[in-house]
């Protein structure tokens, strides 16, 4: 079917609009005092970078964009600046005031089992100093390289996240750390966590021999199943990783989180998995995906 | 448990930072040139509107704000600008690539049951004309002045969906529309549909009066059952709303997805449903949120 060619010059305010509506309205519809053609506003809109790659990210954060691997190149410097300018540390506080107003209404039983899971890279410690160095994520992952940074154990703090982990605490919270490095990096992990001004968690989950191969969403859904079965309560959930629970009460309800999401990461779905907290909170990360 | 004083003078880039690193990482830490420490950061933050609404718009459209109901009232100015500016189209059109790029992979049957479900307010059809005139969301919503707009019936494409909707329909795809619009107002939906240049849609599904008090969810949930019972294979979902399938092609899986999810909108997670598409791809909508 042929794509009309009359939407080429319908605006975005359509200046078909209603008599009952003011003429500001026919006035500004996309910049003050200015009408552009959809011509030109899809040239403005695809050369400009800086609008391009804030586009772009939204696309990444919110999953629209699905699984992706690199960076444009053309938004490379643009992910730069954000990750080093105000905007990453205002994302992240307000995701901070978020997780906060739903922390502070969860009712502790008292029983030591209500729990918040922390994601570690890019939510409890920040890897963009490493990053930086790194092009940004624009590059291939250079497991050698990341590795021996992770070795350092000098990543810093994400400041909101830090934040968070005490208020988390200090509310009653057990905190449960579950990340996607391996055992044989628990010790300078537990260091960098130290380092970073972190202390006092309930437990560091590593990926260890068995986890080889899984997605990130499997093994973290199959770690959080084994807290859950341990009798820890997941109310929580802090990672950049958008993930939503599928809840219910009931017991038919329940059988749906232990169904086995299958092992491809192919499938954007697949990033659920399950035995969710009952809120995650999405940290801001337009620098790398690990599905 | 204490939260350490020391954390409020760590700087958001350490600058502990490992001796392997450059200097350069230590001297733009947030802007450039500018070592700032985090009480100065946090004034920042919070005292910029600009900064301050462009992040907690990030907390809306990744669902980390959870349900909300107005805008916060130092973001009017913000979300105005943003609904009229260039950032709205360009969002949108970055959403409209994922979507195509999604749809041009999907293997078309050729037996007509290939189906893509659109919303219509916000998704096909924008109504930043009428919120224009009535505060972007800021006030509570006037469902009186609302169905006098839609009886107008001049609700202008949004252009990147006009686009997406031909490119889809020149792909094979069925097009199923699902408002949450009530019957009553049919006529006037598909009068603004064709003033927008829509055209040729498989279904129009609108609420009828056993769907009155239900959640938008579960509403939309039920009704991609009945499609899905008459054949239909969801591939994509466009919508504001931010869904995810929770998919597995086991009967075991299949189960989770009629599992009925409780009527209440108190939680994020009941805006999830069942029978979703394949992929969902949301579209921006900081002005408003109805679960």
């Amino acid at each position: 079917m042929a794509y009309p060619t009359r939407i080429f010059i319908i605006l975005i305010i359509s200046i078909q609009i209603s008599h009952t509506y003011s003429q500001s309205v026919i006035q500004s519809p996309l910049k003050k005092n200015r009408i552009i053609d959809r011509k030109t506003l899809i040239r403005d809109i695809t050369d400009d970078d800086e609008i391009f790659c804030d586009s772009w990210k939204f696309t990444v954060e919110t999953n629209d964009a699905g699984i992706w691997s690199r960076i444009p190149k053309r938004c490379v410097k643009f992910v730069g600046d954000y990750m080093l300018g105000i905007r990453y540390a205002s994302d992240s506080d307000r995701v901070l005031d978020s997780s906060l107003s739903f922390a502070r209404n969860v009712k502790i039983a008292g029983d030591g089992k209500d729990a918040w899971v922390f994601d570690i890279d890019e939510t409890l410690l920040s890897n963009v100093p490493y990053y930086q160095l790194h092009g940004f994520g624009s590059g291939l992952f250079d497991e050698k390289s990341f590795d021996e940074w992770v070795d350092l154990a000098e990543a810093p703090a994400l400041p909101a996240s830090l934040k968070l982990f005490y208020e988390l605490k200090h509310l009653g919270f057990k905190i449960i750390l579950l990340t996607g490095r391996s055992e044989f990096q628990r010790s300078a992990t537990e260091k960098n966590l130290l380092f970073a001004g972190y202390d006092d968690w309930e437990k560091l989950l590593l990926r260890d021999d068995s986890d080889i191969g899984k997605n990130a969403t499997l093994y973290k859904s199959q770690r959080r199943q084994l807290a859950e079965e341990e009798g820890y309560r997941i109310h929580g959930n802090s990672d950049y990783l958008l993930t939503i629970r599928v809840r219910d009460d009931t017991d038919i309800g329940k059988k749906c989180y232990i169904v086995q999401i299958r092992e491809e990461a192919a499938q954007w779905s697949d990033l659920l998995g399950f035995s969710r907290a009952k809120r995650s909170f999405k940290l801001p990360n337009p620098m790398y995906y690990i599905a």
